[in-house]
């Protein structure tokens, strides 16, 4: 995956903050995620498709989860519950398709999100295709977005 | 999610296993996946868009990743590593992929499949779209199959 692909998801993710849920983000740096390590405790992921295969991971410590779906909300939930997860799963599917819009060059579609829940949990990707992560730093805490991202090669798209 | 468009993925689970694993599945009652619950150890996740956007996954108890891994690779890896996690994702590829052929009436692209692992762990779909699953028996252990697609109106398609 080449690094420039990246930048949409950075901007789109920060956009979204600001913009949605009025919290500036803290941009740390770039890694490229060899190894397998445990995500947050939510994870929004959402599948991309088109001249590229793609998959899009939003890992939010639970304290920014719930943060978020209270700005999103406009209440405050207590816990990780089914009105947070659904939050999740917007900000992930906002998040892919503002940036989905910036590479038009591989006339992106995105799949439903999901949202995966779990102290520990972690989300490989297939060998062949090394993610890149972003970390961030929110007022709540600790966030990340991963994007893998595989252009196809002509023959594929007969 | 109508009930019919989950076949194809049961038709290609039972083939897969079959043709690539020389497996026999044998299936459970259907079920529509209404509260969170937790998925098995390891779980390959797929997107999918097209007229239509969804999600599959294959939630796999960790005897049955590392058998069906080890029918793959011919080799038999004694933990969940990244062989099998590459395995996982091919085996979530090939079955969405086997499926999609049949619901051509969506034209359906697949994204990049991940690999979540981490006891406990627990995928949510959009509550918009409640997931129909499908338990079955291998002689290795337990998996499932979860698909929740949601067709695309059509001024969304333009």
């Amino acid at each position: 995956m080449k690094v420039e692909y990246i930048n949409p998801f950075v901007g789109s993710t920060e956009a979204v903050f600001s913009t949605m849920l009025h919290t500036q983000l803290t941009r740390g740096e770039i890694f490229l995620k060899k190894n397998a390590h445990p995500h947050y405790d939510v994870s929004g992921i959402i599948g991309l498709s088109g001249k590229a295969v793609g998959t899009v991971v939003l890992s939010l410590d639970e304290n920014v989860a719930i943060g978020a779906a209270a700005a999103m909300l406009l209440e405050c939930p207590s816990e990780i519950n089914a009105q947070v997860i659904d939050a999740v799963g917007e900000l992930t599917n906002i998040i892919a398709g503002r940036a989905k819009a910036k590479l038009e060059q591989f006339n992106l579609s995105a799949s439903l999100p999901s949202v995966i829940t779990g102290k520990g949990h972690s989300i490989e990707f297939p060998s062949n295709a090394t993610p890149i992560g972003i970390p961030f730093e929110s007022p709540w805490g600790p966030l990340m977005i991963e994007v893998g991202l595989i252009e196809q090669p002509a023959e594929v798209l007969v």
